[in-house]
């Protein structure tokens, strides 16, 4: 199976998501990255789920940034494209970039840096079954 | 140690918490009633930390209500009172009072029902240690 | 057009919407609910933000309420079924039903009872245009 | 008045903000930031409520970072120490240092970056009577 790239994954903007500006607020925008990379992930064959339940492997966030380019509101469509930027067996990177769904517009651009930890939130390496899910060469082992 | 009825909890308006309504979104009075019963709980004795951590025992939601009497808006300081309205060996009702701390006016209402769990989600039976925690009646056990 | 008196609208739970109990926290469903009846006034012909936009009528949470049946977890697919359960030109109820969409297990069932306000959040009446949206009947006005 | 450099404020997690790895969920760190930057203002005499209530100013979010050094967990005492990095008529930033109250351990620190708009939320230069609050030196005008 070839890895897939990049993912999209479209949000509908939710009331409870913006703010008095009427905009969306700004930390709303990690909870739509953690969907992209979710999906990214099944796409690549794995429900991050599974990862947790079944071998206790935890993502535990270990930076994150975005930049705002343009606001999401209300109601509006929000298309997310997440991708891998780099990823090693203790660590991965996962970029994303958010477009209004309707125009094409960029509105923000992320990152989020995740270190692999086991059930006790240490960090641990990933089994090299996983490596093809993240595009780990499997020689970085 | 006297059973304590009510606490008062005094929590700021989070601008996350407002909408474009320009208001506290309504769903944000629920993590504020949680506030509510854990100080409960801590003025009667006991963390719900440890409740959890050391003995198992989980307050599932099992039902909810709230009414909204007038916004509460952001930067706007907010009392919580929180008292048991009743209490038995496998279920505790909350209720909570939320009022506009500057001027006294009555923003909500509302009122939580808890089953008690253990960590299997099943419900279970609470320790007679507890029961004062929860103005339980030892005979009721 | 007929009225359409129930719409079915799909959500995935995300991790933020967990908590360390490892199941949905309660107050998420709301904003769920919020969507199902967004989804409700759009199968009805009407984008409810325009109603905002363009009539300055909004819709302000008076009351709400939620049984909990059965725990939502991480990454489960949710069917929310919204309708509404009574409608006059000051105000509407919504009803819900959450299930679980791989097994139609029930979640959770809520009410929100809404009261038409303007932007100065003082109540008005609904204009008769918009009757059909929520299916008052127009001998009501 | 002299400005004051850096206001710590301390808050409470909530059960809300856990996720089900049994720690705080983090994007529910920036609007912990967001009280510390609020409450540096208000240090240095402003309200930033007032601020977009009587002079339509608003710190529109244009860029935000947290490095996190280690997990926050349920009923833990967080310090956030909110500091001015650099300001100036157009932009602010501000950054952050989040530790554990009880032990002092250092669990994140971030920075978030704002654009200073008017209601209608394009750019706009600060009003010189607001450069004080930032400590913007009035020879910048």
């Amino acid at each position: 199976m070839a890895f897939v790239r990049t993912v999209r994954t479209r949000v509908r903007v939710r009331y409870a998501e913006t703010d008095q500006m009427g905009v969306v607020y700004h930390s709303n925008y990690f909870p739509w990255m953690e969907m992209g990379r979710v999906e990214l992930c099944r796409a690549n064959g794995i429900r991050y789920r599974d990862l947790e339940a079944n071998d206790g492997i935890l993502l535990a966030v270990a930076e994150v940034a975005c930049r705002f380019h343009h606001p999401a509101r209300y109601d509006d469509e929000v298309d997310i494209d997440a991708f891998i930027i780099k990823a090693h067996p203790r660590m991965v990177t996962f970029g994303y970039r958010m477009t209004h769904a309707e125009t094409g517009r960029k509105l923000a651009t992320g990152e989020t840096r995740h270190v692999f930890v086991g059930r006790d939130m240490k960090p641990c390496k990933l089994p090299p079954k996983y490596f093809e899910v993240f595009g780990i060469d499997p020689r970085q082992e």
